[in-house]
């Protein structure tokens, strides 16, 4: 089928309609954007998750039958697939690799801190980070991934900094947004001290700390709190944490991307007990 | 002074010409652009590191001079400021974050597996992180800067598919590629060869490998394998390593970004032993 095809001429008997022009305006206040393959499979099989529209390209449909099956077989109710050219998805995703798949959706629930000690509340252990003036989406969306890989409870962001789950960050996610609660709150040291008062620890990452991580003691229930390359946690959040941990890095570079630092933190507090 | 003057006025007086276009065109191919308050940095203090021209906005010269001064005092040759408007830094840097400053430099020595093998001779213990079919200049960047952090030995790519320690690279690693040698070799099997026969072990990362990285010995002397995510690493170089570890994760979301995983590879080797 030709696919460099520009004017949509529609074929009789053809199955689907194939549009090279982008349907109504998406509003992205109402509406998340998810693409890429990864990220649309695990958003496709969250229940918890109402789709609105598949835009796919034809090739990608092949790919992705396996997936519209898996969710009847699992009854999740979700639309039919619209066909687009590859030129359309470039246009609605902002030029990202969206691997010839995206949706749009509701936003995920709105969470809080206290929503993610109820969900933990029966856990012996949990771990949930806490991002400080991080901004940048494929930091973020590195991070949920690690979160969920390595069974974080919960990420919490200022609503004020922190960009929405959708987008880059969600396709950099990689599908982890489905899996991994994050609560959006106006001040972070207040969240702080919700989960403190719930019996969590606050553990700063901190490149000044006398302490390094390699050889440190974890409580069993602790908010890592991570702060922007460069200019790190904000003083209050920082003095607010009881425990002040470094990367055991070395040599003039010594601070890591914010996601490398996560990944490592996550690996030394559930890696080396959970396996 | 007026920043948004678009004309260059030049004034009697004025302590440096500020220009908004750029200089004759920059060849890629024998110069590295470098751009980016850390790495331009280190590439400043860098002898080994021939320099040609600083391209800096009037605001950025303040902060650099204390990098200017510490050159001098050290007695590293180096070329003055010609001040430019931050468009025209813009446009030389393909819209990168520059901050303010830029240099054209010479590419850095070109080195091979076999020179690793010479660099780390003497050292009892030594780890060389080999990049198949790596393409992302953010994650290789990423990559670079645990390298150094975590005091890491070098690191080997593929000439054909690497992107080259320039740009968007050299900014996200922000200075690591003044201190992490990289060997870019045609073959990788080759070179792992090379490095098996001085003898490091070659340690697979392998998502579906058996044993998990949290409670692996690892030899003295190791090059870890990555292979590009989703692909993972190509059957011949799986099968020519000695050992093969998975991270220790859990659940649906199972595979990392794979500048993540480098940098929990390298603190489980180097982290977790020399704090």
């Amino acid at each position: 089928m030709d696919h460099k095809n520009k004017k949509y001429i529609p074929k009789p008997g053809a199955k689907f309609t194939k549009r090279e022009k982008l349907p109504n305006k998406i509003d992205t206040s109402t509406n998340a954007i998810v693409f890429g393959t990864h990220a649309v499979h695990e958003a496709w099989l969250n229940p918890d998750r109402e789709i609105k529209h598949l835009y796919i390209t034809e090739r990608a449909l092949e790919g992705f039958q396996k997936t519209i099956d898996e969710a009847k077989a699992l009854g999740i109710k979700r639309p039919g697939p619209e066909i687009y050219i590859k030129p359309a998805l470039d246009k609605m995703t902002n030029g990202g690799v969206h691997q010839g798949v995206a949706i749009s959706a509701d936003h995920l629930l709105e969470i809080s801190a206290q929503d993610l000690v109820t969900l933990a509340y029966k856990k012996e252990s949990a771990t949930i980070l806490l991002l400080d003036q991080i901004t940048d989406p494929h930091n973020i969306g590195a991070i949920l991934r690690s979160a969920a890989a390595f069974g974080a409870d919960g990420i919490i962001m200022q609503t004020k900094h922190a960009p929405l789950l959708t987008g880059v960050l969600a396709k950099t996610a990689s599908g982890a947004v489905e899996h991994v609660p994050v609560a959006y709150e106006t001040n972070l040291s207040r969240a702080l001290g919700v989960l403190q008062d719930a019996g969590y620890t606050g553990l700063a990452m901190d490149e000044h700390a006398d302490n390094s991580f390699a050889d440190a003691q974890i409580p069993m229930k602790v908010v890592v709190c991570l702060g922007a390359e460069g200019k790190g946690l904000r003083p209050k959040i920082k003095e607010q944490c009881e425990i002040h941990l470094r990367l055991p890095t070395q040599g003039s570079i010594q601070s890591l991307n914010v996601s490398n630092a996560a990944a490592i933190a996550l690996f030394a507090i559930n890696g080396l007990t959970t396996d």
